[in-house]
């Protein structure tokens, strides 16, 4: 019976520290917790060994979810429950926990070989709203999410947790200047849209004049201030969505999910 | 120069109660914090001086929204920091909050009259989802929520915040059996859809063969689990969202911002 780690052990102090963004940038890999998100990090392992690089679980967890980790080559540690509580971010943790590696790409491979859909965030600051965009995104069949200076970082535990896995289907771009980002997809005939409740073209009829048809980049801004006035001047159009009702505007992931299928529809 | 009020007062102890639910059932009253809340309480209250009981203000808040509280008919008390932050339910509290009396209508109103669009939430869990939820349906014209039995109470904090002041825009039903109130809609030629992640019919399909022309109710389900069974199978239709990209699901909000939006453009 191999001993539990605990709290105090090197191995759980160091992976502790990976509930802070610096903590994750310094060391290059994020935390993933429970049984869904484990489940997709085991399975990109399996085509990338350098994808996950240990996984935590408590004695109970392990047992539960033995059929997971019985064929992986990835590590499993058996921690104690105290310890796989110090390295959760939720209210009950579910004793289950991979320790993954950060999953940028270089924003060059998103300009070299633009998709049919992408996502830019500049300045969305909500975590839990990055992780949903992240979902949205790719249920939409989105191949890449930018995360814009200033944007929330995916790999933080509340945003991990809203994209139900998703960050492991997608490419991650962090930290790239959008400007020049835009300009270069915008040169390779990709069409950039900013959704701006104010924007002069209405969601209908954009997909209608065939600006959804192509290649598109959606950018999303921040929640209070939505996208800053030099980006969505550099966008093709400024997108709002038309609405009847009273609200004066969309929460932002409910607006990107609506600008998303959107576009999905219109390349279907 | 009037007193402040302490956290120790009868009036701020008595309104702290609102920040549970039973409180809040008890007093048929809530809390409505911040700016924008507030303003449009405040505007109901012009047409309908019970909606408001009182605000309670900072004095550097009451200085902040001196344009807001001067018309006022409501009266507004002054209260220490301290005592504004005992009745926040946030990490930063604003120092401006309404008493709001609580805006259930009875489930017959809704049968009695059926709107264009109203939603059914039938089990939804997250108080954030179930604001962001109202948000959206008000955004798209809806006018009417059901908050079916288990659903989070739409009058929390949270829930009070996601939805943006859109619970002061349309009817609210809590607690309705809706097995009842699904069979009453049907009758008078509502068209009843259950969200659906394993639904025969593609949402695409529902707008061009017309299910979503003629007033609708839409069914949300849990977040783990969805609409139950019994109630999707009373529906007309069990409704999927087509998914081109891997994510096995949508998030609760998202897809019913997807769902009501299609229900908007298909009735305009």
């Amino acid at each position: 019976m191999a001993e539990l780690l605990t709290e105090r052990s090197g191995r759980v102090a160091a992976a502790r520290k990976l509930t802070r963004r610096a903590g994750r940038d310094d060391a290059g890999a994020f935390l993933a917790e429970g049984r869904q998100a484990v489940a997709e990090a085991l399975t990109l392992a399996e085509a990338d060994p350098s994808a996950v690089r240990e996984v935590f679980a408590t004695e109970t967890a392990a047992a539960a979810h033995r059929d997971l980790l019985a064929g992986t080559a990835v590590p499993v540690r058996l921690v104690t429950e105290k310890a796989a509580g110090a390295l959760s971010e939720t209210v009950t943790p579910q004793g289950l926990l991979a320790v993954c590696a950060l999953r940028d790409v270089p924003a060059e491979r998103l300009a070299g070989s633009p998709p049919s859909l992408a996502v830019g965030l500049a300045g969305l600051a909500d975590p839990g709203n990055a992780g949903t965009v992240l979902r949205t995104a790719d249920a939409c069949g989105a191949g890449a999410v930018v995360f814009g200076a200033g944007s929330a970082d995916p790999y933080g535990g509340k945003a991990v947790r809203a994209s139900a896995g998703s960050l492991f289907h997608l490419d991650v771009v962090r930290g790239a200047p959008l400007g020049p980002l835009i300009a270069g997809l915008r040169a390779r005939g990709v069409t950039v849209l900013a959704a701006d409740g104010g924007g002069e073209t209405a969601l209908d009829d954009a997909g209608t004049s065939g600006l959804l048809a192509g290649p598109v980049l959606w950018l999303f801004g921040n929640e209070a201030r939505g996208v800053p006035p030099e980006l969505a001047g550099a966008a093709d159009a400024r997108v709002r969505i038309p609405m009847r009702g009273r609200a004066e505007s969309l929460n932002l992931a409910a607006a990107a999910a609506i600008c998303l299928y959107a576009t999905q529809l219109a390349q279907s």
